[in-house]
């Protein structure tokens, strides 16, 4: 099964936005085991659209279009598929209830162009798009299947998710493909490649490919089984799993979608512990991540960002003398952020982080990329330095995921000390 | 002049990495008169290739091609690049230099693999490429351009700015392509479409093109001039750009790459002035975003992410008979917590958010969605309620947004009385 994307929108021909819409869908589709022979951008153009619609279905089973379906009129999909297709618009009062609806969740008026998204090519089936006014559209045209969804990435996937998969599934025979992501945090890809050199090797001809997903602080290991039978796929990637365990278990933090925060807060529930947050060169980031997970609020009762000296000292309650002796970024300073803001929050254990984020900042004593994060768990306080290599961005959040798994190994190693 | 892109590897087809070369790309392009017509993206397979590029060449003036130039075997680029135009591989001693240098420079030895780099296509002139091993070539080949590139960001960047734009300019003569992005807030599209439907009208006949780009909670707008002449051009998109003042002028908050954070941050580093933040159900983003910003401990001195009622009483100080009687989520709470940070924190302006994000935690009175936000700013206090629409992470992004920018309206317009 073979399919295309074609993304429509000039400002991606011009460099305004990044796609990420197919990098996303693709690996979705892969998930499923679908093939993805080839992406394709191009204009808000209706010759140029037609071509592309031409070539690729000529190639290609299935074919994705995305962008261009908002309600304004440089949006010009459904007039181009209409075009093709040869066929006109209808008006679909089933649609149009649903197009009220969103207005209406989102506090919106109706406006002629509104009423104009009821408007769908003839031959299509809509498909419910949940989190805006735009409907997916399913057309099946001479043995392939065309998809043309919002270039909204939520909207997109939401789309994807809950219309567009379940009727591939439904309307194709797939084969079984299983993937499982196992997930490593610090450790350096090539090391650990080296180490896991052997066992890569005994993967040959047991049809499951391996491959390195690496990201800044992180390494994800994929494993992917294609097969006929799901149980028997299964077992043997359990089997390699367990494998890995041996070889790199205190590398392995988590499996496939599992993310440092919501393992975190796992454990804290469990235990019925809580936590907060010191945050200097994180700057509220860490507090960001933990409260991104529905429910936080059971665990995590908050933080105090100090990014200047005087917070530190005034809410945090750092003794100044340890500040002017030891200086901001020290293993002093961020153990007393940690008590300081343990105790404030009347908290079971914290985290606490500061150093020089960049691009300025930087001393001969502490240059851009140094950084030292504290945990403060039970009667245990611990702090490490870290010399990270990244820009501004990726040192505040290689600091974040490196802090979450050091609580998360302290609750795990020293539970019983708490 | 017309251009595409093609980008070669399975790691895009697959969803593993997102492609964020094209979007450079086409930005300097674009930017330097030349007009991206397609980017494709293609597999590792030479087949697949040729036909793109067959395709590209019957289409456009100048094809550029990313990736597969590494010294590791699938990487196919040269030879599939012999093959599409009929030559063979020469040994060029120049290039044979360059590979040398930059191996030392890495501290590398050197391997049959980077001895193979030095052979190219007989009709290509070699790029310098002074970030890799791999040369970038450069093909004349029956009127078209042809550009073959390492798929190495940093790489491909240095050859397109080094190597490749200087020779286009001495090729070709250039129109002159201006983009200027007008940014909004607070206005959904399809209302701003009305608001502006004679202006846009106006648009026709002008050469100036008009494109939305929604995302959530903002709408902006881009315009697209090509023509000769540079000034002219210029006059007559900042002519359209004033009148798009006029009725649209309290929705803008910026031009361009404009981010709200940084546009705070300015205001705040001439009025010389100071900012904390007080965060309940945005926990610890406003911050984040403020912070993102190199410099933004100039104006930002913290924030207190009070996730729990009890660190809203001892931290911020909230009088808990506010709390008791109207409610976390409530004006009353939300302004005595942007209070109670500005206090703490001694600074001359605060944001504060209280707010239910979702998916749980609504009530009949507080569905999920609404958020409170309060800015603290000179003699001024004042409050807002929203109901947003989203999911969490996206009611937690638009409550940022719209508290930061009600911050920044509050400093411009109520400048003197601070």
């Amino acid at each position: 099964m073979q399919a295309e994307i074609i993304t429509i929108g000039n400002e991606i021909l011009i460099g305004q936005i990044v796609d990420t819409n197919s990098a996303w869908m693709a690996a979705l589709l892969n998930e499923n085991g679908i093939t993805v022979h080839q992406i394709t951008s191009v204009s808000d153009n209706s010759v140029h659209i037609i071509e592309t619609l031409k070539d690729a279905s000529g190639r290609s089973d299935i074919i994705f279009l995305t962008g261009g379906l908002g309600p304004t009129r440089d949006d010009i999909t459904k007039k181009t598929l209409c075009e093709y297709f040869g066929v006109g618009l209808r008006f679909d009062a089933e649609v149009m209830t649903e197009v009220e609806k969103r207005l209406n969740q989102f506090n919106r008026h109706l406006t002629e162009l509104n009423r104009n998204q009821a408007e769908i090519p003839e031959n299509c089936i809509p498909l419910q798009n949940k989190n805006g006014t735009a409907p997916g559209m399913w057309f099946d045209c001479e043995g392939k299947v065309y998809v043309s969804l919002p270039g909204v990435p939520y909207e997109m996937k939401g789309l994807m998710n809950d219309e567009v998969i379940p009727r591939i599934k439904q309307k194709f025979r797939l084969p079984v493909i299983i993937n499982k992501t196992i997930l490593t945090i610090g450790i350096a890809e090539s090391a650990l490649a080296e180490k896991i050199s052997d066992w890569e090797d005994s993967l040959a001809n047991t049809g499951i490919a391996l491959a390195y997903l690496p990201s800044p602080g992180m390494v994800r290991l994929r494993l992917s089984g294609c097969g006929e039978n799901r149980s028997s796929l299964e077992e043997n990637i359990e089997n390699k799993v367990r494998e890995l365990q041996m070889l790199a278990g205190k590398y392995i933090y988590g499996y496939n979608n599992d993310t440092l925060e919501r393992l975190v807060g796992e454990i804290l529930i469990k235990s019925g512990k809580t936590m907060s947050t010191a945050e200097s060169c994180t700057g509220g980031y860490i507090a960001h991540q933990l409260t991104s997970e529905p429910g936080s609020s059971n665990y995590f009762k908050g933080s105090i960002v100090s990014y200047a000296i005087e917070t530190k000292i005034n809410i945090l309650g750092v003794n100044p003398d340890i500040i002017e002796k030891h200086g901001v970024v020290s293993a002093e300073t961020v153990e007393a952020m940690a008590q300081g803001v343990r105790r404030k929050m009347n908290t079971d254990c914290s985290i606490a982080t500061s150093g020089i984020a960049g691009p300025g900042g930087g001393t001969d004593e502490n240059p851009v990329g140094t950084v030292w994060i504290a945990v403060a768990a039970g009667q245990r306080l611990i702090s490490r330095k870290f010399q990270f290599p990244y820009n501004r961005k990726r040192n505040i959040h290689v600091t974040a995921i490196t802090a979450l798994n050091m609580l998360r190994k302290e609750l795990i190693e020293h539970t019983d000390e708490g």
